[in-house]
């Protein structure tokens, strides 16, 4: 029993002044968890039980379907990292250190390569998979900008789990199974998700998705067909573009525009000075990156922004992507700043990625590398061929959905789950093979899912909250029933305490707030923003032999005899 | 159920080639651990289990004795470190790493300041306390010299706990507290052990005494009284000297001793040369250190080694002590190896400290500080003094118990737990006051409390095991009973998990060995290594409707009616 007169907990007024998100304000200010440095936190008693009521349940789902656990160092030896080249593609958010010999460490931000050499030092047959195991375990990631509290920290505990098939078909099941494995938990953990295609980014591998648990705070963005239910986070998001006959165009015309850098300064001096009649979506955005040091310019229609992170997930093999800046134009004079066409890229030696809506055929009012002039009727497959069509474009609300061709809604999500089709990248780089039936070595195939375990906690607190506190599913908050003794007289204590240890003996766990020196202001005001998801009051109601039972969630009240309190909370919590 | 046809498990027939400890062999061997680098390790399926068996049980005592968990992370900023010293003082054993800004952090190796600033910022008030808090979490240590397996590794699990109280008397009653619950962590964990009086070492404070597994193999070195029961770790031992009348020896005389820089030579030459009757006990031997780059000498009599643990413990406040060096020799020409006295000590501005046996008014054969010469009634307080005495000499079997003077006995083992009064170091450094009755800031006073839970899967292992395998107690094994199904024929296997099922829904964890295509030799061999307490055996019996019932422990064995074995499972687990 959490007896509140000696818990570890103090709650507080005020909203902590860096945090942002409702999870970050409420888990402090009811005491789970205290920041300790950027992106570093550590877990009061409340916290850490809702932190192990998380695990719990994941373990119980990933054991369920046969899962084994095995568990890894976070302090990893540099050599398997560095043959699968991860020691430097992960850049600077991986924490690197050296022991006192000067040997290499990192501190594992995932363990892919671990856990492949662990089976690689085990098993050897075709017979010893399929294979799942998983771990539970802390990991480490120098984010750039740690936020959100725990939803996006630099420590922070996750589940990751691999599988190991000899073909593609038994990779499929195994990630079906986990899939399944997935809605399991999540549901379990009373969280609202939606499965989405997602990029298999820097990970390498095939067919990916991610479980994301909508919320208007959340850092990720996803697209949802309302009729087929196409889901797509936006960086996976496909477009489709009707293919239309753009006719004939006239041929490249050369036009005076002074002081029009920006689309808009162009569209409305094409019309005020030359009567086009045009908006931006018949002009050409020329946005100029560098992509690992070479400069490259991305094609999208005048009325979309570039999305980076798009780009970025769809640019295979580029490590390192920003905008052009003042110096890059002052190194490459006949890159105009505001003034950039397609139509002289290969004289430039420029590579060009086109949205796909910029069809071949089409034509384009665009910069005419000179300051102070653009072309019209510029045409893709006349008058500049791209080097490669690449999803560039921001998606917008309305956009088709690729599959049914229905707008699209957006909304805004925290990723708690990613499940992955790695295949044999880590496996080769690794030399995991097993003997098949016919003694021949193959390349093990490999699939990689992971839960943030921490993250998770702050999810649900970002999905099941109101405006005075946190409110739990019974699998996850720190009791089940929390009991609140009023007045000044001994007696709502005591049968407040016989109703916690009756409740308790019979497996429902109870936080009873027995303070004697707290208002019932401050008790209620704790309880709510604690958020057990059961209320009982013994105060007032005493005299008629009745207590008050509360249901966080919905704020129902009722009034029960004293003696049919236990049997309802059983009922209730079923 | 744990079914060995897929539980990711291979054993191994050859010990690791450089394992030299039991645990280390074993654990290895029968799959529980594997090395990832020097004193790094991840932990298999049946490793998981018994690492997550000890922390149950210390987790369950820790909470019926009233502590309260709460989880710090692993990688913490350098300042409250920095506030309390350790970030100096911990030296090369300390992790060090910056992150992408440069600010520097470390992997925590124990967590004092991060639970006095936890306790800081949650409490004020007398009434706030007493109060222990306690994580189990994964610590970082660079050893010198890892070694032993999962004994002495770089990272590792340990339970930490701390206590904060008002006064001493308060730190008396958290820390006798804490000391029963230890007693009951440790017998439930089935381990032998003795609490011994240890010194409080780098962490400064008061009170202290180690929890030691005697083990043959161990590390730690303790005296036992046979007679009393007095219990002292090495360093902790206190030497009991008789007061003597020495008379009034003689004037300083010197010797020409030629080539007898060692006691061996020196008594040799007095005997024959001297003819003085005289034993190494006679001697004195001046045994020179760098203190912190400052020369001491230490004084034992000639029959005795310097125990350096000893002195170090024993020497406050003194970070890096070591043997003088020929350099340093060659530095100091007044200090003749070999020939060196304390008469001149303070002429050459040498700190001398002696062992207590070298009492006032004793006198000494000891180095002339010429070579090839001696000095004889060389008197303690008239020749030389002091600056202190100091435990310096090798504790010896036999030596007189401090508290009833009988001759001690010598064990070693291995330390898995360290309680300790620490005081008010860390709540002054950084500042952790409460107010008391009187509204007066008092600054708290407190307790540390450590068990190394991933040394004590080793430490069990260690205690419990015989040449065929480990022998886990029923609190630990991976499974209570381990089922072996033997022969070709369905009927075993079909039995055999007729039992395993019904075993586990009475609640008795089962590994079962349903391979088909491994001999009963294997199997057997397999179980045996492997350690759960019973085995049942179904094969060959079953045509007289029978299975076998192994003791693991005792090797006893019992042939008995299938319909009989689940009870008597039930009745001996109990």
């Amino acid at each position: 029993m959490l007896r509140m007169s000696s818990l570890f907990l103090r709650t507080l007024r005020d909203d902590p002044s860096d945090a942002t998100v409702a999870s970050h304000k409420l888990l402090v200010r009811a005491g789970y968890v205290r920041p300790i440095a950027a992106g570093i936190f550590s877990w009061l008693p409340l916290g850490v039980i809702a932190l192990r009521n998380v695990e719990r349940v994941i373990r119980e789902e990933m054991d369920r379907a046969g899962f084994q656990e095995v568990h890894f160092p976070a302090l990893l030896p540099k050599d398997p990292y560095e043959k699968t080249n991860r020691w430097e593609e992960y850049g600077p958010a991986l924490f690197r250190l050296q022991d006192r010999k000067g040997s290499d460490y990192l501190l594992g931000p995932t363990h892919e390569e671990m856990f492949t050499l662990m089976v690689k030092g085990e098993y050897s047959s075709y017979k010893d998979l399929p294979l799942t195991i998983y771990q539970i375990q802390t990991k480490y990631r120098d984010e750039a900008r740690p936020r959100s509290g725990i939803i996006r920290g630099r420590e922070f505990v996750m589940k990751d789990s691999y599988s190991f098939d000899l073909d593609d078909a038994g990779l499929e099941t195994s990630y079906l199974k986990h899939r399944d494995a997935y809605i399991s938990t999540f549901n379990r953990l009373g969280m609202k998700f939606n499965i989405v295609s997602a990029m298999s980014g820097a990970m390498g591998g095939s067919k990916s998705e991610e479980f994301l648990a909508p919320c208007s705070t959340g850092e990720d963005t996803y697209v949802l067909c309302p009729k087929c239910g196409y889901a797509a986070n936006v960086e996976a998001m496909i477009t489709k573009v009707e293919t239309r006959d753009f006719g004939n165009p006239a041929a490249m015309e050369i036009l005076d525009t002074p002081n029009t850098p920006t689309i808009e300064s162009l569209v409305e001096v094409m019309n005020s000075k030359y009567n086009a009649g045009i908006t931006a979506a018949d002009t050409l955005k020329n946005v100029l990156l560098m992509a690992d040091g070479k400069p490259i310019s991305v094609l999208v229609p005048g009325d979309r922004e570039v999305d980076l992170k798009r780009v970025e997930a769809n640019l295979a093999g580029v490590k390192e992507l920003r905008l052009f800046e003042d110096e890059d134009f002052a190194k490459r004079p006949e890159l105009v700043k505001g003034y950039v066409g397609p139509q002289d890229a290969k004289k430039f030696g420029l590579k060009l990625y086109a949205d796909p809506r910029i069809q071949v055929g089409s034509h384009w009012i665009t910069g005419a590398n000179q300051k102070n002039k653009h072309m019209r009727y510029v045409t893709h497959g006349r008058d500049f061929e791209v080097d490669g069509f690449i999803e560039a474009a921001e998606v917008r609300e309305g956009d088709s959905c690729p599959s049914c061709a229905t707008p699209v809604v957006i909304d805004r999500a925290i990723e708690i789950g990613h499940i992955f089709q790695l295949g044999r990248k880590y496996a080769e780089a690794l030399d995991l093979t097993v003997l098949d039936k016919e003694g021949k070595a193959r390349v093990v195939t490999m699939g990689s899912y992971g839960i943030g375990v921490s993250r998770a906690v702050a999810a649900i607190a970002e999905q099941s909250h109101d405006e005075i506190g946190l409110i739990w599913p019974e699998e996850i908050a720190p009791a089940k029933v929390h009991i609140v003794a009023t007045g000044k007289d001994d007696e709502p204590f005591a049968v407040a305490e016989k109703i916690a240890l009756e409740l308790e003996r019979k497996g429902i766990s109870v936080m009873f707030d027995d303070r004697r020196d707290s208002s019932p202001g401050v008790k209620f005001k704790d309880a709510e923003l604690i958020g057990n998801p059961y209320i009982i009051i013994v105060g007032k109601g005493l005299q008629e032999g009745k207590v008050e039972f509360r249901v966080r969630k919905t704020g129902e009240k009722s009034e029960l005899p004293i003696g049919e309190i236990v049997a309802h909370v059983m009922k209730i919590t079923g």
